[in-house]
């Protein structure tokens, strides 16, 4: 199986610049000394998540004739707002396929860049999304199972690189997979002296699982869904399980609670809005610290759309 | 009145390089289509206010012989901790003057960067700081009144005209002024047609009515501790008057509602933790429009030092 490599990373870079927000590490003065920690915000994004970065860098390598006939993707989270804002960017029509019980605000925020959202039963998103690219011609941008959402992703890692070239430990969420497999890839490239650490909810670790037994395992999706951090309860493609054996160091697993307090402890000493899957790497770095390298780490957050009602009992330690 | 030139705020830019961080300008997808709006977040900064440039720039200015001396100042606020995190980058003394009746939270935050606090009366903090400086020689860097801390501020304004050429509006709260005049020094030798607006607190308007009259005004303190707005409650001196007269095209008030509906905006759809202070310019934006000039805007987001509880209750729609 070919690999996203540092190249196709670069090239990514070039295509999102000014597209993406170029996110700041930001130092974190009240970490362990012995520990230096910095966070890269990508809650920062327009659309609130990473995404957007593997999202504009799909759509963008797309042929000029094929971008016409528009986009498709099936997600109710940060990768459906994502397409919708990229594809809104290029000016080309963006199809959303999403679950008849989500949210009317998910629906609402993807409808506000332009997307058409189609709801379907649960269970039939990739079918309803297959039958959109069959019959218009559209091309479908998958949430990570895709070399250039790789590369996007990657991105992150090669900013991180350029900002911290000292970097010791990356702390970075993995679900699908493609976040981890592109930051690491950058990572190992750029700073080959840094470990790479995914992050997984104790209530959804099918990866660990994964990596442990050395081939994919297959959780309900039942089991994955009892984690607060809704960001996270998908699992890697052959594709991306193939970068993560190749460029993760460790994997580590979070509570729920330690997740809950990772986010008051990111809105009370970093003033940022994280929303649980954004804080897992951080929670990571405050309650695993005896499973990580030491060193000066990096912990991403990827992401800050919460409901605010959650939020507000996170902060005032209701929940 | 010799004023800070766009050749100082230079100056302090290279002096704050990587000291302090270069925050992103963030595109806000949400906001009107006819005024695009960005973010610009020193809430990001390491203490989680802009207070930190000003206070960089003025030890790294001092003689090296001076500065071992040790640095003074007078503030329970956001230039509190800036002073003690900057002393301590230097590797010098800090001592802080605050007022008996400081919450300790304040107080332990300054001294978790290092610095010594001491506690006198409430009225007497300049008094003491004053004393401190006669005793052992130490360096007293104020809060906003001095030509080097403008020119520390100034280097955001700098930051603007470099990533949004093209900006249109700038929107800046004011209270000591400091950050009102660097910043607008700055965008107006680097972007002459930008217009620079200030933003305060109906409730401590003290420079509306100073502009208005021509001659600076002195509200009683209790006048302007009305306003929720806690880092507003400070009125300009002579030297940061003498710059607003200079470079302000404008000035506004909001209320005490739009800016808690303003906090609420930022962490719900820009996902950044605000303190009052901080939302003013955001609260313009929104609800002055009428009072503003068109076109692309920038409203910066000053600082993120808020109480978590008040941070709650703002979410849930309670404050």
């Amino acid at each position: 199986m070919e690999l996203v490599t540092i190249d196709d990373i670069r090239a990514a870079a070039e295509r999102i610049e000014g597209a993406v927000v170029r996110t700041p590490l930001l130092p974190a003065p009240w970490a362990a000394s012995d520990r230096p920690l910095w966070l890269k915000p990508e809650s920062l994004q327009p659309i609130g998540a990473f995404k957007l970065r593997g999202a504009y860098n799909a759509i963008a390598r797309l042929d000029e004739r094929l971008r016409r006939r528009g986009v498709v993707t099936y997600s109710s989270g940060n990768h459906a707002q994502a397409v919708a804002y990229a594809a809104r960017a290029f000016g080309v029509e963006a199809t959303i396929v999403m679950p008849e019980v989500t949210p009317q605000v998910k629906i609402d925020n993807t409808r506000e860049y332009g997307a058409e959202v189609v709801l379907v039963p649960i269970g039939q998103r990739e079918a309803a999304a297959n039958e959109i690219v069959a019959d218009r011609g559209a091309v479908l941008v998958p949430p990570f199972d895709h070399p250039d959402v790789i590369a996007g992703q990657g991105t992150i890692g090669a900013e991180i690189a350029a900002d911290l070239a000292g970097v010791d430990v990356v702390l970075v969420p993995v679900s699908g997979g493609g976040l981890a497999s592109g930051i690491g890839t950058a990572v190992k490239a750029l700073c080959p002296g840094a470990k790479v650490i995914a992050v997984e909810p104790e209530l959804a670790a099918d990866t660990v699982e994964s990596l442990r037994t050395g081939a994919l395992v297959d959780w309900p999706v039942q089991r994955r869904a009892r984690t607060i951090a809704d960001g996270l309860r998908s699992q890697p493609s052959e594709l991306t399980f193939a970068h993560l054996r190749q460029v993760l160091d460790g994997i580590t697993t979070v509570s729920e609670e330690q997740i809950r307090s990772a986010m008051a402890v990111l809105a009370r000493k970093a003033r940022l809005v994280a929303e649980p899957s954004g804080a897992v790497a951080l929670a990571a770095y405050l309650y695993r610290a005896d499973e990580l390298p030491a060193g000066r780490t990096v912990a991403v957050i990827s992401g800050g759309n919460v409901d605010p009602e959650l939020l507000a009992d996170v902060l005032a330690g209701r929940a």
